[in-house]
């Protein structure tokens, strides 16, 4: 319902920091990337555990409102995320968001989460997010 | 098996951008506390979900420290929230963690997050941590 | 604002397998407790992971109904369990609930579960349900 | 490494009261099915959570047992359910699973539930096993 230039816009300005680009949103998906910055790392040399939850939390939601729309109210309720590999501290964290189900109340989705250019998923996600009822929006 | 300031140093070089307290520590359960800054504010005035995240992954890493000493290999492998009520813009977080058990490879424990002052929790995590088998340690 | 009694029956037209006696329920909270038989059994003497989450789902259920009362329509929505010792198959189970938030469309629970007269708990559960709206009930 | 004929006998021992049927596995995945009977369902015609669950958990462990062999002490440490949408009483319950991870000592995969003929899942399952270290095997 939203093109991906307006939930860019709405992005920016719901999630000041985020520095997230969206690659594509529709048909209950989206993918979106993340460039790793110095705050994002952790020694060794890897991606902090907050900001691949972040990545993720972003990919769900512009997921949700390339469905309903862009919706403020729209807030997660849970995020459930199992960490599987060690990202790179050199690429990109990428997100691929698959929605299970838009419902009128509440929207569940899962992201894989990866380090660009990588085969295996760095770790992967199920969020659920509340939709405000109609009237509300 | 390891104090407060121990902790806290290893914290501080293992999360350089962590801006966590340890208010205590010990007893299979840590209490940390973070200053809310303007990166960690979204529109309207409240905390955002990835700095809650970050609280209850502190939290949870710092209760574990407590019980099996310093080892800088232990990492998250899961960690679910959910968001209960909107938390405030101008409190401190407080995490409050529980380990609920700590066994030879796997800790697991709960963290209550709140607004500085408030008696209701603001979001619930529940976590759970590799630890590295004694001979890598 | 339903009785221990009220409940009980309900869940025994609802859940007509149910095996569990509710031991208490109130405040947001509620204690059920389930016989172990010879179907919950796994092989080497201890109890299966589906009946502990049935008797978790039970539990969360009944605190909720204690809150809002007989409705019929509230359904889990999704329920996290983590496994922490192995249950014994000479107790009952014993499931304390305790509700984290009772919102208008969504209810969120925590259930420790326990072999009876053990201090450590086997598992531990996060469970969600929605609430139909007032007008549906 | 282990044929579907060897894991289904295998289960039928670890789990005499599963009525699952083994439809494939290899290449980390599984894909199981269950005929729904009289203690499976609820009033209403649907098909009871605790079910949903077991056919997950065992769907995660057929995967896992391709994966690693016939390992009897690999144990389900958490499991996460979305329940979705209604499942339809008449019909078995399709259980697929994929592993994302299959580590040293933890394997995890999802588990995307079906009423049989049917397109959209009726809830979404991630599970974790802990896998006991090569020398107790």
């Amino acid at each position: 319902m939203s093109s991906k230039e307006q939930i860019a816009a709405f992005i920016k300005t719901e999630f000041p920091q985020a520095r997230v680009v969206i690659e594509s949103v529709g048909d209950k998906s989206a993918i979106v990337a993340q460039e790793i910055g110095e705050s994002d790392l952790r020694p060794g040399g890897t991606v902090s555990g907050p900001t691949l939850m972040a990545v993720a939390d972003v990919a769900l939601y512009v997921a949700v409102l390339g469905e309903i729309g862009i919706v403020p109210l729209a807030v997660t309720t849970s995020l459930t995320i199992n960490f599987l590999r060690r990202p790179e501290a050199g690429r990109r964290i990428i997100g691929e968001c698959k929605l299970m189900k838009v419902g009128k109340t509440l929207a569940i989705g899962e992201v894989s989460l990866y380090s660009e250019g990588r085969e295996e998923p760095v770790a992967h996600v199920v969020g659920t997010y509340a939709i405000p009822p109609a009237h509300l929006r």
